[in-house]
């Protein structure tokens, strides 16, 4: 019964991408004739990957690219920076955020996949959005508050990055971002940038739409304490898998994982986070439903189920490891993929700054109409 | 005897030059050798140009020039819509200022002459370099304070902006750096972001040396209140004679110029600031010296002083004015030059941005040395 699960149920990760849900709807009809529809977002280059930014983030990236929209993904490097980086591992990093995107499904030629930094029109557009918005309107950011909290002296790039954030999707224009509930008031500011840009030169950029998880998949949590999100910077080095974990590694971390002193298997999310974090993994990488996996689970205990899960995980990675190996030791392959991705996003975005350029009156333009002489005091 | 004094002194100029002064000296042997000196300014298209600013600015970049220096000159625009600009003006003063600069001798063979917002690697610099410094660090600055104690929402571009500068002397690797007395603690940010880029990531940019004029001609005072400095953004028209000012507006302007009630033309700059400021703008655009005008001047009162000073000015500005006029209207060749200016800027610039990329690790290179894979958590 188990073995069967791997005949993973496509049309159930279809289903959850359509369960995507806009933070706000202001697309209306006429909108959405002018702004074709084009999805942009973007990941940081953090070296491995967890199961939670996979399952969360990365395979509704590949089911938004399998789905025929159009979509651009971007390995944003210019916001790592934000926080000091030791340049070997960075550019480590990068190529190998790469790998694990290719290995997870991203298909180069069905998606616009490049690095923030080689499309100069990023730093460009956000210089000039960051004239456009104020001091106060960003010391608001929540985000900015609790990034901020413990430090003494404040990086600037850490104040200025979420309209770096705007510009990365507005150079695009972009009309839907998938990103998670924590950045919403990102898109919000993107949302007012474009807003303030239209207002003071005529209609250029769409409004953005967070584009916001409404299954599960987005929370997966700390296999050390299920109270809390997965995450990378989790002292605890057992409390998350990374998709480039060896077998004997994820079956280590998932017999640790930390569950209650009952043994059945049943789903509680709310009073028993433990199991249904377990149960939540299980489902997401086997493609069953929780009800069929709780009823195959009915007559073994955690301990045993343990096993199972870790059998469904190791299986479900595996591939995604070997492939991410194999592009590691390919990374001429690696760059020339970068390399296309960047002349495909450079075009988009350059073609937008020529737009932002002409109405902003920036740089030198032969296009001096007659009602511009008319305003000279030569 | 008034009339040879046309033949202006060419080299007293030269020696106002010479005369400029380094704020600090860093710059010992070894440096000289690793970083051949390389002159940039800006200036901000703010359409017609006052003898202020070509005296005390644009007169200096020209002599750098012909001194056979290094020199690189930017119309800052990107600076320009820290504050609100109308696009339609905007546009039209990036091509007076051109029209400008040509006018008074800037030469595009000889110099690299380009509009800022044409080479991308400004805010690409700029983003990097806002990443290195801290919140604390820029609002501590004069400028900053002065520019905004009459703003409620601060624009964030006005915080930023310094950071914006540091980067356009930077990303050309520039040594000196001729500036107002005012901008000192702006070289001194830029220095302050070299030192720290350079302990970081390893010796990528020299020290940059604000040049300071020693001489007086950085101090044209304003003709209807002595006490302060000649500026565009005077509400009394008659305080600025602008290098597009027709003869008879400079002869109006000069008449009403502020003197005080005693007749004799005397040089007393602390006591008497009104004649003073006459002589001085005599004196620059003539090329005699003080002594030689109040010399000359022994015998007249102030009032006819002033007839002097209007036709020595007007002299002087006539073949300007008409450059400026001959030069704005062939707009495609003003746009030419700034093409390739923007060629030759665009050059220098890339090569620091591959270079400053490589030593922080952004991108994707091949170069992924043995040492770097070590340090892989793969």
């Amino acid at each position: 019964m188990h073995s069967i699960r791997k005949l993973a149920n496509l049309g159930l990760r279809r289903a959850s991408v359509l369960g995507c849900r806009q933070a706000k709807s202001f697309c209306t009809e006429d909108e959405a004739i002018r702004w074709p529809k084009k999805i942009f977002s973007g990941i940081q280059p953090t070296g491995s990957m967890h199961i939670g930014n996979y399952l969360g983030a990365v395979r509704k990236w590949v089911d938004l690219q399998e789905a025929g929209e159009d979509v651009t993904y971007c390995i944003v490097d210019m916001h790592s920076i934000t926080l000091p980086q030791d340049p070997r591992i960075l550019r480590l990093n990068i190529l190998k955020m790469t790998a694990t995107l290719l290995a997870c499904g991203i298909d180069p030629v069905k998606s616009t996949l490049y690095v923030q930094s080689s499309v100069k029109q990023h730093t460009e557009l956000g210089w000039i959005l960051s004239c456009l918005t104020t001091m106060p309107r960003l010391s608001h950011l929540p985000q900015y508050k609790e990034k901020t909290k413990k430090l003494k002296d404040i990086p600037l790039g850490l104040f200025v990055y979420p309209v770096l954030q705007a510009a990365d999707i507005m150079v695009h224009k972009a009309t839907h971002v998938p990103v998670g509930e924590d950045q919403i008031q990102h898109i919000q500011l993107a949302q007012h940038l474009a807003k303030i840009f239209n207002y003071k030169f005529g209609t250029t950029f769409p409004q953005c739409h967070g584009m916001i998880s409404d299954s599960c998949d987005a929370r997966i949590k700390s296999l050390r304490n299920p109270s809390k999100k997965m995450s990378k910077s989790d002292e605890d080095q057992k409390s998350a898998i990374y998709l480039t974990d060896e077998p004997d590694q994820i079956l280590e971390k998932i017999k640790k994982a930390v569950t209650d002193f009952t043994s059945a298997v049943t789903f509680e999310p709310e009073t028993r986070q433990g199991v249904s974090n377990l149960i939540m993994i299980d489902s997401l990488m086997s493609g069953d439903t929780i009800e069929e996996i709780c009823e195959d689970a009915a007559l073994i205990d955690t301990g045993k189920y343990k096993l199972r899960v870790a059998e469904t995980v190791i299986d479900h990675l595996n591939p995604i490891r070997s492939k991410i190996e194999e592009y590691m030791n390919n990374p001429e392959y690696l760059v020339h993929v970068l390399e296309e991705g960047r002349n495909k996003a450079a075009e988009v975005a350059e073609r937008t700054m020529l737009e932002v350029k002409e109405r902003v009156g920036l740089g030198a333009m032969l296009k001096v109409r007659q009602s511009d002489v008319l305003v000279d005091e030569l």
